[in-house]
């Protein structure tokens, strides 16, 4: 496999294998002491390569976490800044793209605004392409992350229940997660307030995932093995979708008591940055019994070192 | 040589050496692999040295070609991003490059909007200074490479035809190419408006290189070799020397129906981004069976490679 | 130690050991030569560690510094930039912290506008916190690489009279100095407008630290070893506290004809970037016999490759 753009490219087996050496680089101290020496080791093979962080959307978290990643598996990281670059002069993104592998790097993650982008993108880009996030289409080494740090904690994602709760209409997140987890034979419920949900959409979550969409947290939850919270973008949120934030929390933010709806060992997941007492009140976001979420940036690195060797063979 | 400032720096033996480098770089993938690995090697003999990338005007691409030229030489790269620096807050770009230079880097690139300006900044820098782009003055590795690009096609530039084509009085990559290709004995024409090519130019282009001047790119074209097309930096051209963009590429655009003047193996070369329907029609820009802008940039990273490698001897 | 927050922290034998290890890197040109094929060595253990420059306000020369350290050390940069990060989605500055450090970078540079926030995000932060400025707090790399710089040209910092000149109350820098000056016994003279020394400040530095204040410079360097100018930040100072630029400079700004007060073989430190004819005058501030301006830039780096290794062990 050359890119990874959508979880729909990557078979069980595909994603097994992406977890699995994962876990060889998670929390392994030994192995990060010594990556810079280990050049010839079969885990550190990205030597001499480069990484191309080609981000048209600002992510700290995203693009340090890949810069981390590639780093540690001996790899050299070349960020372009889209706000400072040609693309203000008038240049095409595809021109833009076609110049950049131009240069030959071994991996270009590309994070833009428009959905589905990379499907074009690919044709011109010989590289290893990875999606790191195109507009409310997908963002699959996130829910590779996130189903890498529920394994951690459970011992298969099989029948897993797995509630998602936030914008699941406007979320790659959500999307690229319900693609992962249905593989696996979890069984997935959406919480969203109904402005967020059209019909249609909720259909086609039925049809396609059988998922059921619920518009009260607690009725979502009930049972839960999972719960993953969603980010919302305030700036496009109030006013049309959401009366006021302080109106969201109080029935669409998760607290330890809503949480008690939910089984006794339920994780809490959520993408950051986190709006503190609008998605997740700041008591549990920081309860280390229930919340993963900085486990979750933790696992995103290693997850990352095993997509781009992944890639590479 | 220590310096990269102006084509007139390099003899003819200067730069038949960076080509031949640059010849072994590029699309060398035996090479592009082992190099994390090679640092004994002769060729590669940056490992432990520092590029320091320091841009006052935005560039993606040639930023970008050389961190990745210096990186796969087994250097370090530090990029200076001035937008975000201590020039706003009112020191001199004096001070600031005998700061830099005295943090003891190995090579300097610089670009910057003041035409000479690097012949005042050597005197504080004693490491490796390397033109990137002064004002209108030279970019002397854009002359090196489009001339290796010619050469990868072309057996030698004595006697070829060169037509350069658009805004030659502010191109700094017209007057380095000028400066290039006379050295080896090339024929050139120049072909511009007549609003951008004030009489004493004219004259002194015809005294110093021979170089004749058409305004008619038909004309111009005949029997050429190659053909260099010019960026056309529209937010300072519109209204004052060109009457629209349209109008523009209906006298001065290049396409396939006006290449036929030129020889059946015409080369087209641009140094991006380029404007489609501009300069040049879309279709004739990504036609592989004349146009090498995207062959420039692959081999501007083979070059960049080699200049690095050339001014470390 | 793990983290370099302030001064105060640092013993006299740990500032010894600081600058002992700057001197094996300072103006060593074997050791730059053969970095980057040292690994092995004591000296470059930092191979396969992660600095992560986590800069909140700009600062070329300071991020470089570190930047070029790190490297040659043989680690790896990170460089966040917050400008362009999720700071401005709201999140918190601790929740980034702590983001930052689930991605286990072992060291990470902070430079923030608020003083003593360093002190908070120690708790959240296991990697070695480096403070690379806090608002009007400290700023200990700064008062290593000057005192290192000085000790390059004087035996020792004992009964050294040392004048500092310019906006003490507001100098992250002039707090660094003063702290580490005195664990030395220097004597320590503090130059400065009226207007910037509130009644209790000159107190507490009396108390604090012997320091005698003046508001004449003639008078406050008289037989000074040492005097170090401090940049007067224009934006906040005109109106202010200075009527005028040139004001300032006829009554505070250093002239070689003020500077004969001093001792002959006195030393003119400024931490830059310098406002000439403000805090000094362009002659001075490029007089070799008197200036270490550009000295300082270059123990910068050594003393941070230092600082590194030193919160290394």
């Amino acid at each position: 496999m050359k890119d990874l753009i959508s979880i729909d490219q990557l078979s069980v087996s595909d994603i097994k294998q992406i977890h699995d050496l994962a876990k060889s680089f998670f929390r392994n101290d030994d192995l990060k002491r010594s990556f810079a020496n280990a050049q010839d080791d079969k885990n550190f093979s990205l030597s001499g390569k480069i990484l191309v962080n080609f981000f048209f959307e600002n992510s700290t978290r995203t693009r340090t976490s890949f810069e981390i990643a590639a780093k540690r598996m001996g790899a050299e990281v070349v960020n372009i800044d889209i706000s400072l670059s040609s693309l203000k002069k008038g240049e095409s993104i595809i021109d833009t793209a076609k110049t950049i592998n131009a240069m030959n790097p071994d991996f270009v993650a590309i994070r833009h605004n428009s959905s589905g982008i990379l499907n074009i993108l690919k044709k011109y880009i010989p590289a290893s392409l990875i999606n790191a996030g195109d507009g409310t289409n997908e963002h699959p080494s996130q829910a590779l992350l996130d189903s890498f740090t529920i394994l951690q904690h459970k011992e298969s994602l099989q029948n897993l229940k797995v509630a998602i709760c936030g914008d699941v209409l406007h979320s790659r997140v959500a999307r690229s997660n319900i693609k992962l987890l249905k593989k696996f034979g979890a069984e997935i419920r959406v919480i969203t307030p109904p402005t967020l949900m059209p019909f249609e959409y909720k259909s086609w979550l039925k049809e396609q995932f059988d998922v059921t969409v619920f518009d009260n947290l607690e009725s979502g939850i009930k049972d839960a093995d999972v719960v993953m919270m969603l980010r919302i973008q305030q700036e496009r949120m109030l006013g049309c979708y959401i009366p006021s934030l302080s109106e969201y929390f109080k029935i669409f933010g998760l607290t330890h008591e809503k949480l008690k709806a939910a089984k006794p060992d339920v994780l809490v997941l959520h993408p950051g940055p986190i709006n503190r007492d609008v998605e997740i009140s700041s008591d549990l976001a920081d309860d280390e019994k229930f919340s993963l979420i900085l486990e979750q940036v933790e696992a995103g690195v290693a997850v990352r070192q095993s997509i781009l060797q992944f890639l590479n063979n």
